[in-house]
């Protein structure tokens, strides 16, 4: 794959800032778990199954660097509350750790279950993209979020090795943008067909029939399939539902969280008002003017068409039953 | 009112440059039709019934410029297509003007029954805001979109008036930013208590209950109560309903468009992608990536709970029926 959000290196954690791109492809190499840390609450690496392996690498350092196991575990946790994969990752490594394991192995494993289970996402996905689907997306779901693959770009990406054309409609998820920043630059790294929208405009091309699926990631799903992903889904979802089109929702299996009963429960971050009111370092809007940033939102399982997961499409029906063989509860969160 | 879009002042027609604010209160001086067709094509001026305004006080410089009266009205009627009250102003002038009658005086006129119309539509929608109503809207419609008063924001006007303490969730109204830069704007000045949030986190508010209501302007509104307006605003109403909340449009007689019997036959405008992939000149998008930008987006009539008119709240059943003692089809678009 030409993209990787992070690597393991010389006993360093390589990964881009993700705050950069498109306009500069900048790769940070450290041995702090500190950084790591930072990394993730600044978003310079976010995605959830990606910080779920860069927090696992960062436990690696934090033994290291002669850290605690169950501190350098909270230091990580704290960073942000949404994403399951997070606590995932943690304790990937946390548990060997305790138990005098070796640690890089442990990470290791761990970054490759989750490549894996990318790529499996992408050959569940893939059939639904046969021929020159008009798909929309919403945030980055691609490899910058997930290490490898990506889940919601997975099934693209492996449907193009099989010779589909699709072209993907990408929202620009304010307040991040990650959508015109980072999805839309791994399509044009892989010559994907596609179009940044306005996020209010995804709303019209259904309407007028451009779209003929949507496709997104999530950063935890309860285990009634409502789920949490990057603010502006629901309405996506809802949208989807009212021009009768298919929704999709694709994750590892770290992305489920069997102790949550419904999406009530998932903790939606609220980040700061900054990220609304400025844009690359610019005041868009009056000094006096406030604004509400939740980071997520929770869309309820009745509006998603299936689960694309590493076992095939799941509908929210069945998914109870299928999780109970993959899941137990992190500890964190 | 302390926001006034545009006056005439000694001969020329006097505007605030809207592509400056909020960061400067820019006026711009004119005496020549080109100068504004200009500002209505780049959004200097912008807001249905206030490019309808300016374009009448165009004709009137058109005039004293020595210009014939029906290239004049094309220069202004090619501006932008989906507005109606562009072609109801251009009209106002253009039929005096032949008729050999006082072309500023015509002008002036326009601008009054407009003004009068906004503040009749704040007194019929003023009701809705009593008490501390939490309401949503999308762009701007307020005195900046229609020269005093504004439609949506005008009941929020005569309402504080009467002591009423409304918050406004501002959708800043991507690509343009109409919400965070204008209708903020608009708010501070008058200290009336307001959010601004990203265009997708408005279905996340509503879900949560934190919406009591969404009003919001138009640019063209079609015999059956289909309307146009700026892009997003199909997926709030959408939204809206999904959510049991009411959904109002405020719109001055000059709006609504008779010669349409429904949305589909209202032209939309398509604008340069860049308005999309740059930010205050910076490019956010890799260079490689292209986008589509629909400046509108029509919504059905079956999303309106009412049309906030200046006299009375009208549910579409009975929009024909009214209409039919007000309106008559302008020549253009």
């Amino acid at each position: 794959m030409a993209v990787r959000a992070l690597w393991w290196e010389s006993g360093k954690l390589a990964y881009i800032d993700q705050r950069l791109l498109p306009g500069r492809l900048h790769v940070v190499r450290t041995s702090h778990v500190a950084d790591v840390a930072a990394a993730i609450r600044t978003l310079a690496v976010r995605g959830a199954p990606t910080i779920g392996v860069a927090a696992a690498y960062g436990m690696v350092l934090a033994k290291a660097e002669g850290r605690r196991a169950d501190a350098s575990a909270r230091l990580l946790a704290s960073t942000r509350p949404t994403a399951r994969d997070l606590f995932v990752g943690i304790e990937a490594v946390r548990r060997p750790w305790i138990a005098g394991e070796d640690v890089l192995e442990a990470a290791g494993a761990y970054r490759e279950r989750i490549v894996e289970e990318c790529h499996a996402i992408g050959i569940s996905g893939a059939p639904l993209f046969r021929g020159k689907p008009r798909v929309l997306t919403h945030c980055n779901a691609g490899a910058l979020a997930t290490v490898e693959w990506g889940t919601a770009l997975a099934p693209i990406r492996v449907a193009k090795q099989r010779g589909a054309r699709p072209f993907v409609w990408v929202d620009e998820t304010r307040p991040l943008l990650q959508g015109s920043r980072l999805t839309a630059w791994e399509l044009a790294q892989e010559h994907i067909a596609h179009a940044v929208i306005a996020d209010g405009a995804a709303g019209h091309f259904m309407r007028a029939g451009e779209v003929d699926f949507v496709i997104v990631g999530a950063d935890r799903i309860a285990r009634n399939g409502d789920f949490a992903n990057k603010v502006g889904t629901y309405e996506k979802a809802v949208l989807a539902n009212e021009n009768r089109i298919p929704f999709y929702v694709a994750a590892p299996w770290s992305t489920f969280d069997i102790s949550k009963p419904t999406g009530a429960s998932i903790p939606v971050e609220e980040r700061a008002e900054e990220e609304v009111l400025e844009l690359a370092g610019t005041r868009i809007a009056p000094r006096r003017s406030r604004a509400r940033n939740p980071a997520f939102d929770v869309t309820p399982a009745r509006y998603v068409t299936g689960f694309v997961t590493p076992e095939g499409i799941l509908p929210p029906a069945t998914l109870a039953k299928v999780l109970k063989g993959h899941l137990r509860p992190a500890t964190a969160a």
